[in-house]
């Protein structure tokens, strides 16, 4: 089958951080003993992206860069030791490309906390090309029945959000609150929450949102953050008992929305911290947060097992994420739009394009 | 027995927030159908006291006001449907004087933050004084053989420490770091976590407090944050593996030791806060606190079964609190002491004096 | 409202264990102090009055016993102490009809494991009456807009299964078989567990209840026990990945079934007894037990929190319990075709005929 | 270093079930990318070696086959993927000799589950010989400091019982009663318990064990079951409130302990079942069980996070597992021993003799 596989490539490439994107013909790697080899059909573009390139993170990237990392295609070799993924298997390249397996948080089942990961599109190349590589074990396994477009940006966004929902330690009939419901993430989490048996409260703003949170994507109520003249007093009262949700997740952290969701979380409640601004502090206050033993807690990207479960849960039809096809030659006007905020749902990239 | 209860009895009361203390003579009172009547023989002082004095926290106190929430001592009379607290037992009020036993709260034994409680000392008369009222379901039992002017400081500050440290959900055999270590909080901290089966490192200041944790309440680990130029790396380093403790204790939050503890503490590791400083705020960098995954909590004081676990590490000497016996006259000077920050250990007052 | 309350009323009872049933006029009893009077309206009739009536248990019932456990009413007096259930107020009246509230289960939430409980229509006089008592801390709150015979089931049945999908672990996504899942307790357990984002098997036998399991109850997968050449092998292949169900609910234990349950649950999965058939025991291989690392759990009735839980389901509209509404005075007909196992779903008696 | 491994060693080889056990030179191996060649210098001889050697269980072993997994040495060869473990680490190579770290349980660290396992003297070639192979991410990393010969009983036993106390979910200050506590895997369990802060009661029988149990292992009572008249009384007495341990360990189950187990534990409670009898099964009456809400539980052995926590319990110096050295050469003597039950302690057999 290796006949099948090019010497050249087509690619998005950065040469320096902040500098020009590239589209460009690069060479095609082989994958090492552990490794795949991936033709990436599509792959989703995420803010993270958009960062990386900037450099607006205390991380340095690799250099040149090929970004990426919600890369959905078709394995077309494997590494001489790679016994579990075949050639023809359909997989997906996630932000952790690798993880040692060996240190102390990889035996715990939190590769993503690994002192030495691989970030795909990050430390090592990612999914803006027609080729990359993953490890073996950690590529997701896609069953062959889903389309590779709509799949690539569960590959991060859904799997984050899912892991979020899970670390807020949320039960089947209590309350999530989803702070910016009506983005990516958010419009994800509404899904996945009532999948699992949760009852959400969307927070956003506007009428347009506000109606696709309640009317498709499950929401049991709207607070409009911008119309509100008490954010906290109305999500509370948007819970039965008035006491509050008992989780918050919060997909696009800044100062002000967290204190409020310090503030209108039911004791004994958890505030999910999903986003990563640039520069921004968790804050609240001691004295309520010690009376009401409300948890505030970081959650990164999923594991291996997260990943399966929500891409189980997508293949369910359980959660849609809209999306809208371009091709790979055209991130660079992706970028204009996401700096702009002029994005709604997800965009994905042909690659053959 | 009730011909042994008087009319009268000396008590410590205060007309007004931040008004006069007056030592006194007041009526005692008599017990409703699901109270105990307890005849206090020791009472700690805490600086929740001085707290509920000043009116430094936004709830306000009941008033004229008893204070005190650290009392031990010997039941003297029981309501009429008491049947498992007998005349003679040996008990303990608590800040938790009472809750409601119904609400969703009580229902998942979180009595603390039952939403109608009663606060011994702040919400209804507390333990200065010679006779004071406890709701049968919530007063502590506390063995016969125990000195009840040792237990005293156990049954506030013991209890608070004891379920930080279970909130906190480090493991036998991890490491937990005590911010504040070698004070009246910390010290006990020191001595149950070790009890735990846990690893302690002691952050404090001053050669004394440094002898005291390592060689008498089992820290294995001395970190001087006035004497470090770097506390996070310090502390790391005290860990044999260097990715810091498992978590943190903060017993006297303020905000540069949060934002320490936020840094040092191991990824996927939980920050407990404990302490009550009015107006302070908890802060973490966003960035950090989701790549690390940390969790920072509230905690608060310990429900009934806590505090029966509490006492019981005690009851078998594993934990030490030292305490300076006065008589409950002399609360002003106590009070005055407490303000110029010159008590080291508990002061405990003798209500016989 | 006293007025309202008659000094007689209509009631069903038994003198002596296993002897005969009499529906006759009794006294209406006088809530004590921190106890309700519930104007019965509907009593669902559970296996466990049978086994009470008949003495089938190692525990004595009082005598003369009133029994029944599924009581739904109206409240019609209140006990001098009781302030958080009002006249007019409707409620359950289950299985623990009152614990002590402060024993070290009590503090724990595990009200069901009180070694002093009170238990409806065993040891105090339960709902085959107009008129029955409740501790007030223990009755359940039954919201105004739902129909007082539908939920009557759920007062047990509903709460008692879900209390097993609880103690299962079971996370959503994750597979359930239940074992009996055509009957009055299973059919409740696939809504349940659907409610609560699990996937379900259900285990029983005959094509009509193959269809209602599949079509009505959500199971997606139904085993016939009687037709399968091979329960275990069947049942793991009904799973995705072949390694078979997370959890097993057996709603009504015997022997076989539960070896196989141990048999074909996944490794680290959690087989949950329910049902209390007199005289059985729970037996699996050891050597497979270990090497599987499979949990075996014996699971009772719910605790006031799960109740609550229980029927916020019900009221969302999320499970349905067929049942047949009879008048109070046919008891000894329904006990006579429950004998039979001529029952499918529950009998529901109607105090008023 | 390679010019120091030999072409022979010496080695114990059986070439059928049952079969002669022969002292015999055999080749070494070479190490494949992932995996590391160990100079083994001391094994512990452990039932499951006798077991193994007699075909006692249900899965068939490799043949011809060198027994053994408890074995402790110096890493002489690492395959060329191998980073984290260098020539010259101490390292141990245990039962699980490694697993395909990709499959659903391996993603959960339940790496013991993983359906494709490597097994040490089962399935690969074990420690009873000089140079032996282990998967490098599954070797058991020991500090330098510390005593091969001593730390060779550890490696199963310790981390098995270890385990046990883990997922047996009890907490300092419970009660943990540990059956067969004067064997080696219970005295082993009884010093672990201890360092978790948990609180034991041995069961076992003989002044000799109960002096050695309540004296030099900590125990704090002892039930000597062919002495007591009820030993479900007795074991329950030795708690202060008389219901009970909070777990239970059965270290060699055999159905009549393993029901007084189900009897004796607390409500609540979990019996964890360590031992691997052939044949034997689990038993306990489903009344009980259910109306108690008992959890039994088997217990495999401990994955890597697992041991590397059981081996810094014993390098801190919390554990002692006693031991006698014998040459390699003489096992089979310690096999005939061991048939006819003369063992207290293990036998390690040091390699070079």
């Amino acid at each position: 089958m290796a006949a099948q596989i090019p010497e050249k490539q087509w690619a998005q490439v950065i040469e320096k951080t902040g500098g020009e994107i590239q589209y460009k013909q690069i060479p095609v790697q082989k994958p090492a003993s552990d490794e795949v080899l991936v033709n990436i059909k599509y792959s989703g573009v995420c803010h993270t992206d958009l960062h990386a390139w900037m450099g607006d993170w205390p991380l340095a990237t690799k250099l040149p860069l090929v970004g990426g990392h919600e890369g959905a295609g078709v394995v077309v070799a494997v590494g001489e030791h790679v016994d579990d993924v075949k050639i023809g298997d359909h997989v997906g390249i996630k932000w952790l490309n690798g993880s040692c397996l060996s240190c102390d948080f990889c035996q715990q089942s939190d590769e993503p906390l690994c002192p030495k990961p691989l970030l795909s599109g990050y430390t090592v190349d990612g999914t803006f090309q027609q080729y990359a590589i993953g490890k073996a074990a950690h590529v997701a396994r896609i069953p062959k029945e889903l389309p590779l477009d709509a799949i690539a940006p569960i590959l991060c966004a859904g799997i984050t959000v899912y892991k979020g929902l899970k670390e807020s330690g949320a039960k089947p009939g209590q309350w999530v609150a989803v702070v910016g419901a009506g983005g990516g993430l958010g419009s994800l989490a509404l899904q996945y929450a009532k999948a699992m048996g949760l009852r959400t409260i969307a927070i956003d703003t506007g009428d347009e949102k506000a109606k696709m949170c309640t009317e498709k994507l499950g929401a049991e109520a709207f607070v409009d953050f911008a119309k509100s003249s008490n954010v906290v007093k109305d999500v509370q009262a948007a819970t039965p008992d008035g006491l509050g949700p008992h989780a918050v997740l919060l997909v696009a952290v800044n100062e002000k929305p967290f204190q409020q969701a310090a503030e209108y979380v039911r004791p004994r409640g958890t505030v999910i911290c999903i986003g990563l601004p640039a520069g921004a502090y968790l804050k609240a206050p001691v004295f309520e947060s010690v009376i009401k033993m409300i948890t505030i807690r970081g959650s990164y990207v999923g594991n291996r097992k997260d990943s399966a479960e929500a891409i189980d849960f997508f293949a369910r039809g359980l959660v849609n994420a809209p999306y809208k096809v371009v091709g790979l030659s055209e991130l660079k006007a992706v970028y204009d739009k996401m700096k702009k905020g002029e994005i709604a749902g997800r965009y994905v990239l042909d690659t053959s394009k």
